[in-house]
Protein backbone atom coordinates (compact mmCIF):
# COMPACT_ATOMS: atom_id res chain seq x y z
CA UNK A 1 0.00 0.00 0.00
CA UNK A 2 2.63 2.25 1.06
CA UNK A 3 4.91 1.35 -2.01
CA UNK A 4 1.67 1.90 -4.36
CA UNK A 5 1.33 5.32 -3.01
CA UNK A 6 5.26 6.10 -3.11
CA UNK A 7 5.45 4.81 -6.86
CA UNK A 8 2.56 7.19 -7.87
CA UNK A 9 3.94 9.76 -6.15
CA UNK A 10 0.98 10.12 -4.04
CA UNK A 11 0.83 12.50 -0.86
CA UNK A 12 -0.19 10.29 2.44
CA UNK A 13 0.26 10.62 5.33
CA UNK A 14 1.24 7.44 7.88
CA UNK A 15 -0.72 8.35 10.77
CA UNK A 16 0.29 5.86 13.17
CA UNK A 17 3.64 7.51 13.13
CA UNK A 18 2.51 10.88 13.90
CA UNK A 19 1.90 12.35 17.58
CA UNK A 20 -1.23 11.00 18.99
CA UNK A 21 -1.31 9.08 15.98
CA UNK A 22 -2.72 5.53 17.72
CA UNK A 23 -5.00 7.45 19.44
CA UNK A 24 -6.21 8.42 16.06
CA UNK A 25 -6.00 4.80 15.06
CA UNK A 26 -8.19 3.85 18.47
CA UNK A 27 -10.77 6.68 17.46
CA UNK A 28 -10.93 5.02 13.59
CA UNK A 29 -11.23 1.48 14.54
CA UNK A 30 -13.83 2.12 17.24
CA UNK A 31 -16.09 4.20 15.05
CA UNK A 32 -19.46 3.10 14.37
CA UNK A 33 -20.31 2.79 10.62
CA UNK A 34 -18.57 0.10 9.10
CA UNK A 35 -15.49 -0.15 11.32
CA UNK A 36 -12.45 -1.83 10.26
CA UNK A 37 -11.39 -5.40 11.86
CA UNK A 38 -8.12 -4.20 12.29
CA UNK A 39 -5.19 -1.87 10.67
CA UNK A 40 -4.12 -1.07 8.23
CA UNK A 41 -6.71 1.38 6.36
CA UNK A 42 -6.75 4.06 4.06
CA UNK A 43 -9.10 7.21 4.62
CA UNK A 44 -9.38 8.60 1.48
CA UNK A 45 -11.80 11.56 1.74
CA UNK A 46 -14.94 10.38 3.73
CA UNK A 47 -13.90 6.93 3.21
CA UNK A 48 -12.46 4.57 4.98
CA UNK A 49 -10.79 1.28 3.80
CA UNK A 50 -9.86 -1.46 5.12
CA UNK A 51 -8.14 -5.05 4.11
CA UNK A 52 -4.67 -4.16 2.18
CA UNK A 53 -5.92 -5.74 -1.35
CA UNK A 54 -9.46 -4.17 -0.55
CA UNK A 55 -7.03 -0.56 -0.48
CA UNK A 56 -5.13 -1.15 -3.25
CA UNK A 57 -8.62 -2.24 -5.43
CA UNK A 58 -9.55 1.20 -4.83
CA UNK A 59 -6.03 2.71 -5.48
CA UNK A 60 -4.88 0.48 -8.43
CA UNK A 61 -6.91 2.31 -11.21
CA UNK A 62 -6.49 5.81 -9.40
CA UNK A 63 -3.09 5.68 -9.12
CA UNK A 64 -2.55 4.10 -13.00
CA UNK A 65 -1.59 0.81 -11.51
CA UNK A 66 -4.38 -1.11 -12.71
CA UNK A 67 -5.83 -1.66 -16.40
CA UNK A 68 -9.14 -0.41 -16.77
CA UNK A 69 -10.53 -3.46 -17.62
CA UNK A 70 -12.30 -5.06 -15.26
CA UNK A 71 -10.76 -8.54 -16.72
CA UNK A 72 -7.64 -6.87 -15.92
CA UNK A 73 -8.68 -5.20 -12.77
CA UNK A 74 -9.62 -8.88 -11.61
CA UNK A 75 -5.61 -10.73 -12.95
CA UNK A 76 -4.51 -8.08 -10.82
CA UNK A 77 -6.65 -8.96 -7.56
CA UNK A 78 -6.15 -12.55 -8.44
CA UNK A 79 -2.37 -11.81 -7.90
CA UNK A 80 -2.82 -10.10 -5.00
CA UNK A 81 -4.88 -12.19 -2.86
CA UNK A 82 -1.87 -15.12 -3.91
CA UNK A 83 0.54 -12.78 -2.78
CA UNK A 84 -1.83 -12.13 0.25
CA UNK A 85 -2.37 -15.63 1.02
CA UNK A 86 1.92 -15.99 1.23
CA UNK A 87 2.30 -13.08 2.85
CA UNK A 88 0.03 -14.52 5.72
CA UNK A 89 2.00 -18.30 5.81
CA UNK A 90 4.98 -16.09 5.99
CA UNK A 91 3.99 -14.64 9.33
CA UNK A 92 2.64 -17.63 10.45
CA UNK A 93 5.79 -19.36 10.40
CA UNK A 94 7.09 -17.09 13.63
CA UNK A 95 3.30 -17.65 14.96
CA UNK A 96 1.73 -20.98 14.26
CA UNK A 97 0.15 -21.01 17.36
CA UNK A 98 -1.57 -18.16 18.20
CA UNK A 99 -1.12 -14.00 16.77
CA UNK A 100 -1.31 -12.76 20.35
CA UNK A 101 1.29 -15.12 21.80
CA UNK A 102 5.42 -13.97 21.84
CA UNK A 103 7.28 -15.62 19.48
CA UNK A 104 8.79 -17.27 22.33
CA UNK A 105 6.10 -19.08 23.07
CA UNK A 106 5.84 -21.31 20.02
CA UNK A 107 9.48 -21.16 19.37
CA UNK A 108 10.03 -25.14 19.06
CA UNK A 109 6.09 -25.25 16.57
CA UNK A 110 8.01 -22.41 14.67
CA UNK A 111 10.95 -24.31 14.05
CA UNK A 112 8.49 -27.30 12.50
CA UNK A 113 6.53 -24.60 10.20
CA UNK A 114 9.46 -23.26 9.09
CA UNK A 115 11.22 -26.47 7.74
CA UNK A 116 8.05 -26.76 5.88
CA UNK A 117 7.29 -23.68 4.94
CA UNK A 118 10.75 -23.64 3.32
CA UNK A 119 10.64 -26.54 1.79
CA UNK A 120 7.42 -26.65 0.29
CA UNK A 121 5.00 -23.17 0.33
CA UNK A 122 7.60 -20.51 -0.24
CA UNK A 123 9.17 -22.90 -3.29
CA UNK A 124 5.76 -23.20 -4.74
CA UNK A 125 4.33 -19.33 -4.31
CA UNK A 126 7.91 -18.79 -5.66
CA UNK A 127 7.85 -21.01 -9.07
CA UNK A 128 3.85 -19.99 -9.66
CA UNK A 129 4.87 -16.06 -10.05
CA UNK A 130 7.86 -17.03 -11.95
CA UNK A 131 5.77 -18.85 -14.12
CA UNK A 132 3.12 -15.37 -14.09
CA UNK A 133 6.32 -13.40 -15.05
CA UNK A 134 7.24 -12.93 -18.38
CA UNK A 135 10.78 -12.17 -19.32
CA UNK A 136 12.08 -8.88 -18.67
CA UNK A 137 8.38 -7.46 -17.94
CA UNK A 138 5.85 -7.04 -15.08
CA UNK A 139 3.52 -9.18 -14.87
CA UNK A 140 1.04 -7.84 -17.02
CA UNK A 141 3.69 -7.04 -19.51
CA UNK A 142 5.20 -3.60 -20.30
CA UNK A 143 3.16 -1.47 -17.76
CA UNK A 144 3.71 -2.73 -13.88
CA UNK A 145 0.43 -3.14 -11.17
CA UNK A 146 0.32 -2.80 -7.58
CA UNK A 147 1.10 -6.67 -7.70
CA UNK A 148 4.59 -5.99 -9.16
CA UNK A 149 4.93 -4.08 -6.10
CA UNK A 150 3.82 -6.30 -3.65
CA UNK A 151 5.69 -9.02 -5.56
CA UNK A 152 8.99 -6.82 -4.58
CA UNK A 153 8.16 -6.73 -1.37
CA UNK A 154 7.75 -10.27 -0.70
CA UNK A 155 10.93 -10.34 -1.99
CA UNK A 156 12.50 -8.24 -0.11
CA UNK A 157 10.45 -9.71 3.30
CA UNK A 158 11.80 -13.34 2.06
CA UNK A 159 15.09 -12.26 1.56
CA UNK A 160 15.17 -10.63 5.67
CA UNK A 161 13.48 -13.06 6.94
CA UNK A 162 15.32 -16.23 5.63
CA UNK A 163 18.28 -14.97 3.81
CA UNK A 164 20.14 -18.25 3.52
CA UNK A 165 17.25 -20.48 2.19
CA UNK A 166 16.49 -17.48 -0.16
CA UNK A 167 20.26 -17.19 -1.39
CA UNK A 168 19.47 -21.10 -3.04
CA UNK A 169 16.01 -20.75 -3.79
CA UNK A 170 16.49 -17.52 -5.94
CA UNK A 171 18.64 -18.60 -8.16
CA UNK A 172 15.86 -20.62 -9.59
CA UNK A 173 13.49 -17.61 -9.65
CA UNK A 174 15.65 -15.37 -11.87
CA UNK A 175 12.50 -13.69 -13.29
CA UNK A 176 11.20 -12.71 -9.93
CA UNK A 177 15.34 -11.30 -9.06
CA UNK A 178 14.80 -9.40 -12.38
CA UNK A 179 11.96 -8.50 -11.44
CA UNK A 180 12.49 -7.34 -7.72
CA UNK A 181 15.32 -5.54 -9.50
CA UNK A 182 13.39 -3.31 -11.92
CA UNK A 183 10.62 -2.28 -9.57
CA UNK A 184 13.48 -0.74 -7.32
CA UNK A 185 15.21 1.14 -10.08
CA UNK A 186 11.43 3.03 -10.81
CA UNK A 187 11.92 6.79 -9.96
CA UNK A 188 9.04 6.75 -7.04
CA UNK A 189 10.29 3.61 -5.18
CA UNK A 190 14.09 4.25 -5.44
CA UNK A 191 13.37 7.76 -3.84
CA UNK A 192 11.12 5.79 -1.05
CA UNK A 193 13.79 3.45 -0.42
CA UNK A 194 16.49 5.91 0.12
CA UNK A 195 13.99 8.28 2.65
CA UNK A 196 13.05 7.78 6.12
CA UNK A 197 9.88 6.95 5.51
CA UNK A 198 11.15 3.41 4.32
CA UNK A 199 10.45 1.16 7.60
CA UNK A 200 13.36 -0.66 7.91
CA UNK A 201 12.38 -4.61 8.53
CA UNK A 202 12.09 -5.59 12.47
CA UNK A 203 11.37 -8.27 14.54
CA UNK A 204 7.81 -6.49 15.25
CA UNK A 205 6.53 -6.66 11.54
CA UNK A 206 5.38 -9.54 9.50
CA UNK A 207 9.05 -10.86 8.48
CA UNK A 208 11.25 -11.41 11.10
CA UNK A 209 14.94 -12.83 10.97
CA UNK A 210 15.21 -15.59 13.63
CA UNK A 211 18.07 -17.27 12.51
CA UNK A 212 16.89 -20.38 13.87
CA UNK A 213 14.10 -20.71 11.40
CA UNK A 214 16.55 -20.15 8.50
CA UNK A 215 17.98 -22.98 6.44
CA UNK A 216 21.15 -23.99 8.38
CA UNK B 1 -19.47 -19.44 -4.10
CA UNK B 2 -21.73 -21.72 -4.23
CA UNK B 3 -24.16 -20.28 -2.09
CA UNK B 4 -23.71 -16.74 -4.19
CA UNK B 5 -24.51 -19.08 -7.03
CA UNK B 6 -27.38 -20.79 -5.59
CA UNK B 7 -29.30 -17.99 -4.12
CA UNK B 8 -29.25 -16.07 -7.30
CA UNK B 9 -30.15 -19.30 -9.26
CA UNK B 10 -27.58 -19.33 -11.59
CA UNK B 11 -26.59 -22.28 -13.32
CA UNK B 12 -23.40 -23.67 -12.90
CA UNK B 13 -21.17 -26.49 -12.59
CA UNK B 14 -19.51 -28.34 -9.97
CA UNK B 15 -16.80 -29.76 -12.71
CA UNK B 16 -14.33 -31.37 -9.89
CA UNK B 17 -17.56 -34.05 -9.19
CA UNK B 18 -18.01 -34.80 -12.68
CA UNK B 19 -16.94 -37.94 -13.99
CA UNK B 20 -13.04 -37.15 -15.48
CA UNK B 21 -13.32 -33.48 -13.75
CA UNK B 22 -10.16 -33.55 -11.99
CA UNK B 23 -8.54 -34.00 -14.99
CA UNK B 24 -10.46 -31.19 -16.02
CA UNK B 25 -9.71 -29.05 -13.29
CA UNK B 26 -5.45 -30.37 -13.80
CA UNK B 27 -5.62 -28.93 -16.99
CA UNK B 28 -7.03 -25.31 -16.06
CA UNK B 29 -4.74 -25.15 -13.32
CA UNK B 30 -1.91 -26.12 -15.79
CA UNK B 31 -2.92 -23.08 -18.61
CA UNK B 32 -0.21 -20.79 -19.92
CA UNK B 33 -1.81 -17.79 -19.80
CA UNK B 34 -2.70 -16.59 -16.46
CA UNK B 35 -3.44 -20.09 -14.40
CA UNK B 36 -5.17 -19.73 -10.60
CA UNK B 37 -2.52 -21.08 -7.85
CA UNK B 38 -5.25 -23.41 -6.73
CA UNK B 39 -9.24 -24.34 -6.60
CA UNK B 40 -11.53 -23.30 -6.38
CA UNK B 41 -11.75 -21.39 -9.33
CA UNK B 42 -14.63 -20.09 -11.70
CA UNK B 43 -14.76 -20.65 -15.76
CA UNK B 44 -17.41 -17.63 -16.87
CA UNK B 45 -17.52 -17.32 -20.80
CA UNK B 46 -13.49 -17.19 -21.61
CA UNK B 47 -12.42 -16.00 -18.06
CA UNK B 48 -11.10 -18.28 -15.18
CA UNK B 49 -11.12 -16.23 -12.47
CA UNK B 50 -9.73 -17.70 -9.43
CA UNK B 51 -9.23 -16.97 -5.61
CA UNK B 52 -13.16 -17.07 -3.55
CA UNK B 53 -13.00 -13.50 -2.80
CA UNK B 54 -12.21 -12.57 -6.65
CA UNK B 55 -14.77 -14.30 -7.99
CA UNK B 56 -17.52 -13.24 -5.66
CA UNK B 57 -15.77 -9.63 -6.65
CA UNK B 58 -16.90 -10.68 -10.26
CA UNK B 59 -19.82 -12.28 -9.25
CA UNK B 60 -21.45 -9.91 -6.75
CA UNK B 61 -22.89 -7.18 -9.20
CA UNK B 62 -23.94 -10.13 -11.53
CA UNK B 63 -26.18 -11.93 -9.08
CA UNK B 64 -27.36 -8.97 -7.37
CA UNK B 65 -25.65 -9.53 -4.51
CA UNK B 66 -23.48 -6.64 -3.98
CA UNK B 67 -24.55 -2.87 -4.61
CA UNK B 68 -23.87 -0.90 -7.52
CA UNK B 69 -22.28 1.76 -6.08
CA UNK B 70 -18.23 1.63 -5.68
CA UNK B 71 -18.52 2.57 -1.89
CA UNK B 72 -21.22 -0.19 -1.58
CA UNK B 73 -18.26 -2.78 -3.32
CA UNK B 74 -15.69 -1.84 -1.39
CA UNK B 75 -17.63 -2.23 1.90
CA UNK B 76 -18.87 -6.07 1.11
CA UNK B 77 -15.75 -7.26 -0.38
CA UNK B 78 -13.84 -5.66 2.70
CA UNK B 79 -16.05 -7.53 4.83
CA UNK B 80 -15.77 -10.66 2.49
CA UNK B 81 -11.31 -10.35 2.50
CA UNK B 82 -12.30 -10.31 6.75
CA UNK B 83 -14.49 -13.33 6.51
CA UNK B 84 -11.69 -14.97 4.53
CA UNK B 85 -8.63 -14.44 7.18
CA UNK B 86 -11.25 -15.79 9.70
CA UNK B 87 -11.79 -18.75 7.49
CA UNK B 88 -8.10 -19.47 6.98
CA UNK B 89 -7.52 -19.66 10.61
CA UNK B 90 -10.34 -21.88 11.10
CA UNK B 91 -8.45 -24.14 8.51
CA UNK B 92 -4.96 -23.72 10.82
CA UNK B 93 -6.40 -24.57 14.01
CA UNK B 94 -6.53 -28.16 12.32
CA UNK B 95 -2.85 -27.55 10.03
CA UNK B 96 -0.91 -24.88 12.16
CA UNK B 97 2.23 -26.37 11.17
CA UNK B 98 2.08 -27.49 7.57
CA UNK B 99 -1.31 -27.38 4.88
CA UNK B 100 0.84 -30.34 3.01
CA UNK B 101 0.91 -32.82 6.16
CA UNK B 102 -1.54 -35.06 7.95
CA UNK B 103 -3.53 -33.44 10.82
CA UNK B 104 -2.11 -36.84 12.81
CA UNK B 105 1.57 -35.65 12.34
CA UNK B 106 0.56 -32.12 14.26
CA UNK B 107 -2.57 -33.07 16.55
CA UNK B 108 -0.44 -31.58 19.89
CA UNK B 109 0.32 -28.18 18.00
CA UNK B 110 -3.83 -28.43 16.76
CA UNK B 111 -4.83 -28.67 20.51
CA UNK B 112 -2.68 -25.41 21.16
CA UNK B 113 -3.87 -23.24 18.25
CA UNK B 114 -7.31 -24.60 19.03
CA UNK B 115 -7.41 -23.61 22.48
CA UNK B 116 -6.16 -19.59 21.59
CA UNK B 117 -8.54 -19.50 18.09
CA UNK B 118 -11.53 -20.44 21.03
CA UNK B 119 -10.59 -17.96 23.82
CA UNK B 120 -9.47 -14.94 21.88
CA UNK B 121 -9.55 -14.89 17.59
CA UNK B 122 -13.30 -16.97 17.46
CA UNK B 123 -15.10 -14.45 19.89
CA UNK B 124 -13.00 -11.36 17.97
CA UNK B 125 -14.25 -12.07 14.45
CA UNK B 126 -17.68 -12.72 15.96
CA UNK B 127 -17.89 -9.63 18.23
CA UNK B 128 -16.90 -7.44 15.38
CA UNK B 129 -19.91 -9.34 12.33
CA UNK B 130 -22.20 -9.05 15.44
CA UNK B 131 -21.22 -5.48 15.47
CA UNK B 132 -21.88 -4.80 12.16
CA UNK B 133 -25.18 -6.56 11.52
CA UNK B 134 -28.33 -3.94 12.22
CA UNK B 135 -30.90 -5.85 14.09
CA UNK B 136 -33.07 -7.56 11.91
CA UNK B 137 -31.60 -6.83 8.50
CA UNK B 138 -28.65 -8.07 6.55
CA UNK B 139 -24.55 -6.23 6.72
CA UNK B 140 -25.95 -3.24 4.31
CA UNK B 141 -29.59 -3.26 5.89
CA UNK B 142 -32.78 -4.85 4.02
CA UNK B 143 -30.64 -6.49 0.92
CA UNK B 144 -28.76 -9.26 1.38
CA UNK B 145 -25.39 -8.95 -0.20
CA UNK B 146 -22.82 -11.74 -0.97
CA UNK B 147 -20.73 -11.25 2.57
CA UNK B 148 -24.08 -12.44 4.33
CA UNK B 149 -24.20 -15.42 2.47
CA UNK B 150 -20.63 -16.20 3.36
CA UNK B 151 -21.28 -15.31 7.38
CA UNK B 152 -23.91 -18.07 6.96
CA UNK B 153 -21.68 -20.48 5.88
CA UNK B 154 -18.99 -19.64 8.76
CA UNK B 155 -21.72 -20.14 11.25
CA UNK B 156 -22.37 -23.51 9.96
CA UNK B 157 -18.68 -24.50 9.69
CA UNK B 158 -18.31 -23.26 13.42
CA UNK B 159 -20.98 -25.03 14.69
CA UNK B 160 -19.85 -28.18 12.96
CA UNK B 161 -16.73 -27.91 14.09
CA UNK B 162 -16.73 -26.76 17.56
CA UNK B 163 -20.26 -27.62 18.46
CA UNK B 164 -19.14 -27.27 22.36
CA UNK B 165 -17.95 -23.85 21.93
CA UNK B 166 -20.51 -22.46 19.70
CA UNK B 167 -23.04 -23.50 22.05
CA UNK B 168 -21.40 -20.76 24.75
CA UNK B 169 -20.63 -18.38 21.67
CA UNK B 170 -23.78 -18.01 19.78
CA UNK B 171 -25.68 -16.46 23.11
CA UNK B 172 -23.66 -13.62 22.79
CA UNK B 173 -23.96 -13.23 19.26
CA UNK B 174 -28.03 -13.09 18.77
CA UNK B 175 -27.70 -11.08 15.29
CA UNK B 176 -25.19 -13.50 14.14
CA UNK B 177 -27.28 -16.10 14.80
CA UNK B 178 -30.49 -14.73 13.29
CA UNK B 179 -28.72 -13.67 10.29
CA UNK B 180 -27.67 -17.39 9.73
CA UNK B 181 -31.54 -18.41 10.02
CA UNK B 182 -32.45 -15.52 7.34
CA UNK B 183 -30.33 -16.83 5.38
CA UNK B 184 -31.13 -20.19 5.56
CA UNK B 185 -34.82 -19.06 4.70
CA UNK B 186 -33.94 -17.38 1.76
CA UNK B 187 -35.52 -19.52 -1.36
CA UNK B 188 -32.53 -20.08 -3.50
CA UNK B 189 -30.61 -21.57 -0.40
CA UNK B 190 -33.02 -23.80 1.52
CA UNK B 191 -33.48 -25.34 -1.89
CA UNK B 192 -29.74 -25.62 -1.99
CA UNK B 193 -29.63 -27.25 1.79
CA UNK B 194 -32.22 -29.70 0.59
CA UNK B 195 -30.55 -30.77 -2.45
CA UNK B 196 -27.81 -32.98 -3.08
CA UNK B 197 -25.73 -30.32 -4.44
CA UNK B 198 -25.10 -29.16 -0.61
CA UNK B 199 -21.83 -30.69 0.42
CA UNK B 200 -22.28 -31.72 3.97
CA UNK B 201 -19.30 -30.59 6.12
CA UNK B 202 -16.68 -33.72 6.20
CA UNK B 203 -13.30 -34.21 7.43
CA UNK B 204 -11.29 -33.65 4.43
CA UNK B 205 -12.39 -30.01 4.51
CA UNK B 206 -11.84 -26.50 6.07
CA UNK B 207 -14.03 -27.07 8.99
CA UNK B 208 -13.19 -30.16 10.55
CA UNK B 209 -14.81 -32.01 14.14
CA UNK B 210 -12.07 -32.92 15.76
CA UNK B 211 -13.65 -33.26 19.48
CA UNK B 212 -10.52 -32.90 21.44
CA UNK B 213 -9.87 -29.30 20.01
CA UNK B 214 -13.18 -28.20 20.92
CA UNK B 215 -13.89 -27.17 24.19
CA UNK B 216 -14.30 -29.95 26.89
Amino acid sequence: MRLALEDAGAPYEDVARHPGGMAEMERLLGQKKNPPFAPPFLVSGRRLIAQTANILLYLGPRLRLAPSSEAGRLQVHQAQLTIADWLGEAHDVHHPIGSGLYYEEQKAESKRRAADFLANRAPKYLNYFEGLLPRGGYLLGRRACYADLSLFQMVQGMRYAFPRAMRGLEKEYPRLAALHDRVAERPGIARYLASDRRLPFNQQGIFRHYPELDLK
